[in-house]
Formats: C-alpha cells, sequence, structure tokens
C-alpha cells in the first residue's frame, strides 16, 4: 500500500465513500448542480464549471427531492436540539427513524456538496436500535444526548474508520480506537452519522484534496465553504446532523460557520477533549506548538448550549487535555452587558461591507429595547498585531517536514492553495522556541491589560467594578465568504488562538445590493502587506457576494466558555428581535 | 559589574544583608549555633564544624532571646492567619505592630539559619503604617488580607530588589516590577516582609550558594532545610512571617516543607501567578519545557485555605498564566472520603521507615472514629516509573547550556552537589521535543486510566459512581530529612509536577527509637539503580534521623485544588485526633 500513488489511492477511497450511499437515496440528476458533475479529482483543479443555477441555494433541495418522507423532512426540519431529544424521550420519536432521516440527509447533502469523507450510516443505525432497546428495556434513557445525530470532522478518530485527513498516505489506515470526544458523545448517548470533509493537510480554509474533492458551499457554489471544519460547516447547514463537531487552530470551527451561515463556538483549551484525532502532524507537535480546540458548529447559540452543558463538565473524565467545569443552565439571555467593538484588528482593516456590519451592529444592540448593552468603540491593543505572526511561526515550528514527508510517500502534490506557500524550512532551534514563548508571554500579558484592563488597580475593587467589558465583538475574518481558493489573512481568527480566548461566529444577516455600494474612503492608506492585498476582495467582482451571510464574532477572556455562551445568546437575540421586525432577507 | 569576580559580589551581597538588619535586633552569641560562625561562603563548602548542641530544635530561641517583648512574642506565636486578621480588624493589633513583630522575628531566624535573601523591613513597615492609615481614615480595611506578614522565595520579582536566586551574574539588578503573585498579595493588603534563600540554580534541594550561604534546619543543623524554597521551608518553620510562598517543579514546595515539618501545597498549574520570577532560565523556557507553580507552605491547612480562598479566585486578573476558578469555604472537612496508599512508586521503594509510617497511616485513617475513611491499597501503575526521567527531560531540553553560560560571567563554579550533574549538553532537536511531549501525553492517559480509572465506564453513570478515589496518599521522599547535599531521588515529588496533580505535604509525627530499628527484609531485591542508591539513607548513619519530622504527600487529579486542601484538611485533622492522644512527640 506504501507503493501506490496518490491517484489510485483517491480513486479507491472515492469508490468506497459511493458504496456506502444507498442506490435508493440517490438522487435524480435534475437535482445535482453542475458543480457537481467533475469528478471529485477535476474539482481540486477545475473550478470553471458552474452555470447560474449554481449561485442559489441548495438548502431546499433535501426537502424537494422526494427522498425524504413527509415524517422525515418533519424530524429534521422541524426541531432544535431539546425538541429532538424530548420527542425521543416521550418516545414519539425511535431513535432508529431519527438516525435514519439524519442518514437519508447527510447523503443528499454528499450528493450536492462533496461534505462527507466516512459515512457512518450502518453503525448509526444498529446504535440507534441499540439505544431503542435499552430504553424500551430498561424505561431510561441511556444518556442525556439519547440518540442525538451528529457530524464530526474527518480529524476525530473512530475504531475501524479511516482518518486520513484528505492525505492519500494516511487512507486505508483505520484507527485502533475512538477519539475522547467520541467516547464522550457515545457515552452521552449521541450517535455518529458520518465524518465530514476537510482540506489536505488541514492548514487552509477551503476543504478540499484529491480522495473526497472539493466542498461545496450549499448558499452559492461560487464561493468555499470555508475550512479546515468545511464538510461540517456544510452538513450542519444541510441539517445532516443536529449538530457537528470540528477543529478550530487558525479559525477552522468559525470560517467555516461564517461561510455557511451558521454559529461556531471555539472555545479555550481544555473545554472539550481534543486527544485521539489525526492531524497529519507528529505526535506531540501540537503539544510544542499552538494548541488547537475541538468545538460545535450549530444552527443555534440553544443547540450549543446545550451540547455543552452536558460536554464540558464531563470533559476531564474522558480527555487528558480536559479541566474540570461547571455549565450552569443558560436559563436567560445576560440583561446587562457592556461589549466592546473593535472594528480593526491594526494589520488589516475590514473591506467597507465588514467595517459598515459591525457600526451596524453596534447601532442595534446600542438600542436594543430588551437589553440594557453599552457599547464601546476600542481601539487595537498595540500588540495585537503582532499576534498572527507569532501564531503563524508557532504552528510552524517544524518547518513542514514532516507533513511535506507524509505526502512524498504517495507522490501527493500539495493543493493549489498551498503551492508555494507550505515549504520545508529548518526546525525552529530550541533558543528560537523560547524567544517565540516568551513574546507569546508578552502578548499575552499586554492584550489583557490593554483589552481587558488586567490586573484592575487592586484585586479588592474589582467586587465592586467588575470586568470593565463583558465581551469584544470584532470581524470573522476582514473580507465577506470568498472564492474558493482565496481566503485572505487569518489574522482576527488566529489571534485567538494565541491569545486561548473562546470566541464564536454569529451569522446577522445577508449582503444586500445596498452593501454592494458601499466603498473605501479616498484617502485610505494600508495598515500592512496583508491590508493592501485585502482590499483585493472588494474592489473587484463584489456582485458575486450578493445574499451571503455576513457574521460577526464574539470575543471574551480566556476559560470564560459558558460566559461567551450566555453573550452570544443576548447579542444573537437582540439581532432576531432588529432584523425579524426589519429585513426579510434574514437566513 | 559584568566583570566583578563571584567571591567579589558575594561578599557585597552579604555586606548589603547584613546593614539591612539593625544592630538592636543581633542576637547574643550564646543563641548563635555553632554552624552560623562559618562564612557564608564556608558554609558552602564546609560541613563539618557542629556541635553538640546543632542537633537540637531553634524554634524555642526566638521567644528566649530577649529580643522581642511579651507582646511581639504573643503577636508571633499565639494566632493563625484568621486569629491574626480578626486581631488586626477589630484594631486589637496595628498592622505596624504586627509588621513589626514579624521583622524582628525574621532577623533573628536570619541570624539562626541564613534563611533570608532580602530583608524588606523598611518597606513593610511603610506598607504597615499605610495600612494602618487606611483603616483609621476609611474605617474600611484595605483587603481581605489587611496586614498580614508573608514572606515570598527569591525567585519572585520585587520592584527595586534583586532576584538574584543564588546566581551573582544576577545580583545588583534590580527587578523593574512586582511578580503578579505580589501585585495580587499586596492588592490584598498582605506585607512582603523579606525573600529568602535559594539554591544556586534552584535545581538542587538543598538551600545553599555563595552569595546568602547555607540555610540551615532550625530542627537540626545536621540536616537540610530543604529546597529550592528551603529558605521559605525554615522561615516559615521559625514563625518569621505568616505565611510563605515558594515555587516548585521538582518538589521544591513540598520537600522543605517536609524537612522543616510544617504544611506545603502545590497547586496546578493556573491557580496562583507565576509570572514576573526569576530563575536564572531564558524567558520562555518554562512554557515549553515543565512549568513551574508557585504555592504556599505554612503552619495549617487552615492557614493554606485562608489565603487560598482570597488569591485562587482573583489569580485571573493578575496572572496572565491563571484560569478562572472558585474556592468554596472549607466549611467543615469531608467526612466520607475513599483514599488510594501507594506505597512505592515502582521506580524507588521507600526505606522501611517510610513504608511503615505509610502502614500507620492508613491504619489511623481506616480506623477513624470521625470520619468514614474507606482505604484501597494500590500498586504503581506501570507507567509511573517513566514520569521521572521524562519529567526531567523536559526540564533540561536546552542541555544546561544557558544556565552554565550564565555562571560563567562571574567564573562562578557550581555547587558541590551539582558537580558533575549540571553538564553542558546539546539542545534538545524540535522533533526529540515532539517524543518527549507525546510521551507525557501517553504517560496522561495512562495514569488516568490506572489511578483515577478515567474515563469511567460511561460519564452518565459517572453522576451515580463518581470518581473511585477521592485521593491518593504516597510518600514525599523515599528516606527521612536527610543531611545536607545528600537528596536522593525526586521521583515522588517530580511525577505530580509531570502530571499537574495538586499535591501536598503532611507533617505526621516525628521519628522515634522504635522506628529506627525497622530495617529492609533478607529477600530485598532492588528496582532500580536508584532505588539501590536510596537504601544508603537508611544502612548508615540513620540515628541522626531522631526526632526529625516523617511526612506523606497527599495527591489529588489536575486541578483539583480545592479538593485537595478537602481531603487534606479532613486528614491532617485525623492524624491529630489520633496523635494527640497516644504521641506527645507531635512537633
Amino acid at each position: 500500500m506504501g507503493s501506490a500513488s496518490y491517484i489510485d489511492i483517491s480513486a479507491r477511497k472515492w469508490e468506497q465513500l459511493n458504496s456506502l450511499i444507498p442506490s435508493e437515496w440517490r438522487l435524480q440528476d435534475r437535482y445535482i448542480p453542475s458543480a457537481m458533475r467533475l469528478s471529485p479529482f477535476d474539482s481540486v483543479y477545475k473550478l470553471d464549471c458552474f452555470d447560474e443555477g449554481d449561485t442559489g441555494t441548495l438548502l431546499g433541495v433535501p426537502r424537494a427531492c422526494g427522498i425524504l418522507s413527509t415524517k422525515e423532512i418533519e424530524i429534521t426540519e422541524k426541531w432544535d436540539i431539546q425538541g429532538l431529544l424530548h420527542e425521543i424521550a416521550e418516545r414519539r420519536l425511535s431513535s432508529e427513524n431519527v438516525a435514519l432521516a439524519f442518514c437519508k440527509r447527510a447523503a443528499i447533502a454528499q450528493q450536492l456538496t462533496r461534505c462527507l469523507t466516512e459515512p457512518l450510516f450502518t453503525s448509526a443505525l444498529e446504535q440507534a436500535r441499540q439505544l431503542d432497546h435499552h430504553l424500551q428495556k430498561t424505561g431510561r434513557l441511556y444518556g442525556p444526548l439519547h440518540g442525538l445525530p451528529v457530524t464530526v470532522k474527518d480529524t476525530f478518530d473512530i475504531k475501524g474508520v479511516d482518518s486520513s485527513v484528505g492525505i492519500t498516505a494516511l487512507a486505508f489506515k483505520s484507527a485502533g480506537q475512538d477519539a475522547a470526544l467520541v467516547q464522550l458523545l457515545r457515552s452521552l448517548g449521541a450517535i455518529i452519522i458520518a465524518k465530514t470533509n476537510v482540506p489536505q493537510t488541514m492548514a487552509f480554509l477551503d476543504s478540499v484534496n484529491h480522495m473526497f474533492g472539493r466542498t461545496l458551499n450549499p448558499l452559492n457554489r461560487l464561493l468555499t465553504p470555508g475550512g479546515s471544519s468545511g464538510g461540517e460547516g456544510v452538513a450542519v447547514a444541510m441539517r445532516a446532523s443536529m449538530i457537528g463537531f470540528g477543529t478550530d487552530v487558525g479559525g477552522s470551527i468559525r470560517i467555516p460557520a461564517m461561510c455557511n451561515g451558521i454559529y461556531g463556538f471555539k472555545p479555550s483549551v481544555g473545554r472539550i477533549p481534543y486527544g485521539g484525532t489525526t492531524s497529519g502532524q507528529p505526535n506531540g507537535k501540537l503539544r510544542v506548538a499552538l494548541k488547537p480546540v475541538a468545538g460545535p458548529i450549530g444552527r443555534s447559540i440553544q443547540d450549543i448550549d446545550t451540547v455543552m452543558r452536558e460536554l464540558v463538565p464531563r470533559a476531564e473524565f474522558f480527555g487528558h487535555d480536559c479541566i474540570p467545569a461547571l455549565w450552569p443552565s443558560l436559563s436567560a439571555p445576560k440583561k446587562t452587558l457592556r461589549i466592546g467593538i473593535l472594528g480593526s484588528d491594526g494589520l488589516v482593516n475590514p473591506v467597507p461591507v465588514i467595517s459598515h456590519l459591525l457600526k451596524e451592529v453596534s447601532g442595534i444592540l446600542a438600542r436594543s429595547k430588551e437589553y440594557d448593552i453599552e457599547i464601546v468603540n476600542i481601539s487595537p491593543p498595540a500588540v495585537m498585531k503582532k499576534c498572527m505572526i507569532t501564531g503563524a511561526r508557532l504552528m510552524d515550528v517544524d518547518g513542514a517536514g514532516p507533513l511535506l514527508d507524509l505526502l512524498a510517500q504517495t507522490e501527493e502534490p500539495l493543493m493549489p492553495y498551498l503551492q508555494g506557500r507550505t515549504v520545508r524550512r529548518s526546525p525552529t532551534s530550541i533558543d528560537k522556541l523560547y524567544a517565540l514563548c516568551a513574546e507569546r508571554d508578552q502578548i499575552e500579558i499586554e492584550m489583557r491589560k490593554d483589552l481587558w484592563s488586567w490586573p484592575l488597580s487592586t484585586a479588592y475593587a474589582s467586587e465592586s467594578s467588575g470586568n470593565p467589558l463583558d465581551a469584544i465583538i470584532c470581524p470573522i475574518a476582514a473580507h465577506p465568504v470568498p472564492r474558493h481558493d482565496t481566503y485572505g489573512n487569518l489574522s482576527y481568527t488566529t489571534t485567538f488562538v494565541l491569545l486561548d480566548y473562546p470566541t464564536g461566529t454569529i451569522p446577522v444577516r445577508n449582503l444586500t445590493e445596498a452593501d454592494l455600494k458601499l466603498d473605501y474612503s479616498d484617502e485610505y492608506k494600508p495598515l500592512s502587506k496583508w491590508d493592501e492585498q485585502n482590499r483585493k476582495f472588494w474592489k473587484a467582482d463584489r456582485k458575486v457576494y450578493l445574499n451571503t451571510p455576513l457574521s460577526v464574532q464574539v470575543v471574551v477572556p480566556r476559560l470564560h466558555d459558558h460566559k461567551l455562551c450566555q453573550v452570544m445568546d443576548t447579542v444573537d437575540t437582540a439581532f432576531k428581535i432588529h432584523y425579524q421586525g426589519s429585513n426579510k432577507a434574514m437566513l
């Protein structure tokens, strides 16, 4: 197998994937977008095969295509997580019927977008039958997530299943045991429906590789679905599962959430087990460099809260990388908040529509009648512009050698986006690693001081004055959802991995014709080379963004994950109240 | 100054220290132990100057020596922390009088043991007067530790004061700002009385260097006071302060607590700010290698709990390395416990008296009438014997080069204990560092499984069954308090730094004549070369241990620091109930 070429392995892997989709779940040709007529291999390299139908949403296809029964449409579309779990608990729905409906829907999503890597329909249905049997026999639920259909990024190991993460050298080498998160989810009664697609090497922001091809954005085939948890973002948007789990080290949860108009939650390190994942990186690397985190991508804050409430307090029992935590019930949104609006990180200014969006949301929040929200416009701390570079250097301490060696095993070429970007360099020396870590310490200290005013004047005083800001709202990216293989600078997402701050994506509204008219002022001066490059996203061809989702990022101090959920809930509710009155274009 | 020799710098530093002790606080000659007649420099190299009086306790000298008034004896001896804070709050004692009493006592302790590096008497008295003024003017305490006299290890930076940590190249280079813990303590109203002595390079377990000489054990001058927070252990035992703060990466809080018959508490990383310390190591190193932690050394669990309750919930506001936490009141000891007794770590078996002690305490706990304690004798997990080596390799990733370069600046030789042990090696490569980190992951996973049975069969089940063991009790060291410069293997202490488990030292009772009769069985087979070496501590000359303190170590899972405090409280109370009835030899 070591001597097989990447082309052979890719073909066999695609064949394996297809063999796991029953013929009765095959879409009629007329529902299949033209961009799906490319082979997976061709979809990597050929991006110019779209027709007009490829710019509209595919979210309605599962309902229309005739594969799902009326009941299955109801199962997959009517409920949020609490509602669905309640139906199962009350025995109005069986776990098997629920799992079957979501398996079908995952199969449909795959045929529309190439979002899957490993369909797990057989084991999912088997587990569902066992859950039904358990409930029937004992009269008790197996766990608090009894029967919940979930999807997980390809990186999470499942015993007997590949974790090839888009690298052919890792294919057909099934995992020996379940990832800690998989163990935890299953111990609670959740059912894993499928694993989802990722970029080759997971180091960029489109989800494309030789084996599973290019994942498409169901909202618009011209645009990226995001990455590295891009298949996951698409699966959740398409309702292939009730919630998904991705990982994030440079934005890989938050960016696909943004690209697919849904919610992404990047916790701090230690909240959700990360152990037992495959990344194509050497064992132990992630402990030396930046640590990625696992976290949920969902269709609402409530859904994210429902799973976090069950996972976080048990995480330490399953993940050796997790720490003790409470997750109190999110009974009501927080009524009084002080929120900082950070319009720029000082390295890359967002394009006009993103700047406009931030002003718009700060106005909505400030004028909210339901909540008492104080808005403070803040400037980027001076040190903030160092975060992306220090983060990138820490991610790259081994100079990409081990990863390139892995690709060389099957003579697999780098994806187009990575060519010229992923190059072999000398590994970092211990001395330089020390210097990077010292720089990181200094950045952490200065960001705390400038962003959160920590330490407060005295700890004792803090009992009355509290934390000056509850949260920050800033862009997720300095541009809207971009075309394939063009994603820009990651400063707004990498920064908060370096700092280990919990952050999340909230979709706000879709981009309008009016937004397209926004432009740079004449006297605009670029902040950096990245800033200069970022302007291209608005200068040329911006009509493609019409009707695509616009999102913001919410940020809280390190390990205040529960507070992030509270703040996101409040902010999201305020947005909904506003737009449901004034803007019907909302997703 | 860079060209000055280590001998000149040492002499000037000692002179500076002495100049800060007022002449009216000078002990009469007859109180000074013969071991203190050596110059600091000679005390490093000459250990054979003791007379008979040097084996008895010095704890009574401050009371007898005539320097303290009756009131000052009461202030420094009558109260625990809560009691003293209450007297100050009720204005029955002024902060100035309290600070003065402890400054005097610290000066006395210094003349008996060389436990200090930087007396801060002038600034302490000035701060005390400000606190008194604040209370008088506002009618309110400055903070919850208003007026509490504390000492800190030399490693904690204080603006305008040296952090020379036993290395002459670092002397006369005062710190530019306060360590985060110093800021936090002062913000709560605590007063820092002095900084305390450490080993040169802080990398061994006696507290001796050219500048401040050899710290002596007040219980017995023939024996080590421990290290690296050895000056701190002595200062707290001598009541030079109400509580002290040390740091621990191989046992440096727990070992001096053991050597001085008091309590030491090593938290998990993130509970007490460590930032702003000087270690003589390159900036950033500690983030790559094992992370040391700061923690308290005290005279009771209650004292430790009193400060932890104020520090831990505020730690994240001061330390960029700290995480959010609660510290509920330790209202009553935990009544029902399941405790594992770990008699050996599989690498080094303790000498007979330590094995005997563990059996004795397990019997006391099992038979406790006040508590319902289940005792389980456990075997060392197979992977446990790897912990010390992996820990030591992580501590030494730079091959000691930067430290030896620092010593070379003043041509300072290594302390006798370090000669042949601290040698320049090639720095670890990134590849090898990855391998060490991967090994650490595996050790963490296996220790969780074998020691705590995590993950439990299902998380859901864990709601009823809970954690099988609440805590482990094991030795602190495989030998009693040893002679100077002979400290043995660190496996029992380093292991729990590698694992980041909170652990603490509880003094149990003093070693008796009966203990001296215990011996190895004839068929004893050594477990390792370290085990073979450890037997020397019992084979030769063991009479020196008579009346020295015997301690145990209590261990809980990572970041369960509050639980450690609870369990230590219960266990300690059970010991006190037992020995105060049956053994008057208790300290």
